[in-house]
């Protein structure tokens, strides 16, 4: 991890593992800020936590590896999704959560700066899930607190755990990450999430479709700063002609308010929602995520399909939360 | 247990327990959503459990018989009793809970449909109660879920748990059901918890007594439908003449918005307040219940009386919970 | 422990301890409402088991002395820092929470009595905590527990596990209290805190300074009371002639709705700012306290003077509130 030296924007990617670093170290008492900060084998350490995260809930549901930890999960904004899972993972990890909930409505909001919150509940707890609604919040709590700070979303920033998960699944639902064509669908100008997924699929060798409305494409500073890191990138406005050779397809949900009016929004809208017919095009072995919720882009029918990865994708958010938490509070 | 295959409309009840069947093992895994999925030999079943889990609770407090567990608490509508009621429950046992508050005003709410918000927070938990403000949600739910879903109250549909921890009280305070006159009085026309309890109760062999303002009256069909039962029952204007023959007095909430002029919802409400003169005419053994909140429909000075079992009610309402839990979750 | 006996309000001190009493038996079992209610001795104990409960989270995070209790926490208005604490408290002791927040818009609220739900929560849990916005409310709900209440505010009345651990900050930092010149600044008409702070100091041999605008200034009901209980306090308009001898400087929020006018709310704002330029007249052995939030009256470039006590003075908080708890629970 080299974001705390370089800061979210200043990435260093180093690919290789320096000679005879212990590397789960690296992760004790850091925040996690964004996806910059993880080269290929913070990944691979991840996910393998994550893996034997999955297998102990599967055999037993819960451990005592974080018995006596307290995390606090404040959210200045609601997320339920969220929110949830990190309850369930320290939860199920046996620690305890101080859940704030809403944060814009009580007392801790009145006036009082970001710091100065988080100082507080770094007195009471050992680590901090933060959501909030500003870009650099996140940082900006890290840089005042003593405890680690998990960004769990910070406005139009990163919400980096989300990335994670994502990538997480493609491993584990496809067996590997180099080589695939994966297609970003639906909303990729304002989609927090697949900045944040595409910025980190750099660190593996793959192809990235890019498929929306013009109105609605990826931003041209994040095509150039992955085109930089030699990620073959192309953009489409059908799904039609990259289905077929799609591994992976990244539905994303487009909101009705970025348009300016309703037509135009349905338009869209009905271009895009995946049916069981849309498959019919796709290959047997790919898969179809999510980040959810849904309203629409994808049909329930589908749900049944084998390749419907996207609840498996969310029970794969716990397995990731709580090997970073582990892996932050040094138990993993 | 027999709703998961007739479901919560078609109920066949089966008095008799089927010889050498081993009761426990019918409630593992299965979803509480409807009193008529449950016989006598369930109740008394989750009966037994309910007494252990209060002797435990009177002698340690609480053990760890569901640690490691972790139950999602949804609550579309807020309910602090219900909700609190169960957090305690799982607490008790060693468990640890998902609490999801005003569900209406979070991203979960944003478009998304029952079914996925379920199919997410089970990934997530091990089992989740539910409440929501439509009928058939639970069903809904439940048909959608691997891990059992629990009905915290669906609406004008049913409220389950609060049907079983009545009849469990009557039990206790009265060491019997068999034989005793249930006199239900106030709003027994939109009263939920009226009509599951009166339903549940076709299963023992009670007297029922109706009191009520015409326009707050039982419903024809539900007065019908237990008939049918055999069940025998009595509608009254006045309390007086039914309150010397009753041996559970079962009060409940007049709602002024129920009352389409102020002077007659006045009326109404002051004829049926139970003060310590109105348990006058009462038996000695005899006992007053409330599914609270009340306003006003049982003066605060009725509480010292012995006779006064709403709070002790209360209080079984976290033992039947705990039992239901540890049933559902396979521990009991 | 005195309060059960006389109230909250007609105090009765004994500053000696009583030949043979076991101290701590007399806080089990005992709710905490107010100030009044505690000696000096009392405060020793209370400080003796925080200073173990510190000593314990230094060393090992949590431990599971009230393993199996479950605490209620009933907030009627938010308190984030204040509920937080708590939860971490108890949960720091092994215990679990039932966590209530914003219940006027629950269904408690609904025209429930705060003895019917106080009634209701005791049976779910062992103790509760109580923020109320109505004075008197914590006595009230007292009155009709048979669990302990732990005041957390009672509106315009008490918030006694601030003033504790206000109190035991000043212990902690100075080395004693006897003996120490403690100034107040800012809003001291409307601000609780102070009132509750300065009526327990009188429990010892100090000297109070007030620096407060006029019309903010400390009522004099209460300097008449303090004066009876024969402590020296002087009052001021400037903290510039007061700060050189002062041992502690306790400075509370000046609120913009307490003025008439903006511009007399700005000026008296501006004069009452610290600053590290402030400091420079203040003695090298004195700590700066403040309850917050902050809204600018410490400049957060006083943050890393070592003077600056008030981050602290937060996780004292935790630490006397774990000490209440493992007393009122029976296991200090």
């Amino acid at each position: 991890m080299n974001a705390m030296a370089s800061g979210p924007g200043g990435r260093t990617v180093s690919r290789h593992l320096p000679f005879g670093e212990k590397r789960d170290s690296r992760f004790y008492g850091q925040s996690i800020l964004s996806v910059s900060q993880f080269d290929q084998v913070d990944l691979a350490t991840i996910f393998e936590v994550a893996r034997e995260m999955r297998a102990m809930v599967e055999r037993v549901g819960s451990f005592d590896l974080l018995k006596g930890k307290v995390l606090t999960n404040l959210f200045y904004e609601p997320s339920t999704r969220t929110s949830s899972s990190f309850v369930a993972a320290i939860e199920r990890l046996g620690g305890s959560v101080i859940q704030i909930n809403n944060v814009r409505f009580s007392s801790v909001a009145k006036g009082e700066s970001l710091p100065d919150t988080i100082r507080t509940l770094e007195s009471y707890s050992d680590a901090i899930v933060l959501r909030h609604p500003e870009k650099g919040s996140a940082a900006l709590a890290a840089s005042h607190a003593t405890k680690p700070i998990i960004n769990a979303g910070d406005g139009p920033g990163e919400h980096p755990t989300q990335a994670l998960l994502d990538i997480f699944t493609i491993r584990e639902e496809m067996g590997r990450i180099d080589g695939l064509t994966i297609t970003m669908l639906g909303d990729l100008k304002y989609g927090r999430t697949v900045h944040s997924l595409s910025r980190l699929l750099t660190l593996y060798d793959v192809r990235l479709n890019y498929v929306s409305p013009k109105i609605l494409s990826m931003p041209s500073s994040l095509v150039e700063s992955l085109a930089k890191e030699g990620t073959p990138q192309n953009e489409y406005r059908e799904l039609e002609p990259v289905l077929p050779e799609t591994d992976v397809l990244y539905v994303t949900r487009v909101q009705k308010e970025r348009f300016e009016n309703q037509a135009e929004y349905e338009q869209v809208r009905g271009t895009y929602v995946i049916t069981p017919e849309t498959l019919a095009a796709a290959k047997e072995k790919m898969i179809v995520m999510h980040p959810l919720p849904r309203v629409g882009e994808i049909s329930m029918e589908v749900d049944t399909d084998p390749r419907a990865a996207y609840f498996r994708q969310m029970e794969n958010g716990m397995y990731v939360r709580m090997a970073l938490l582990a892996l932050v509070l040094g138990k993993a």
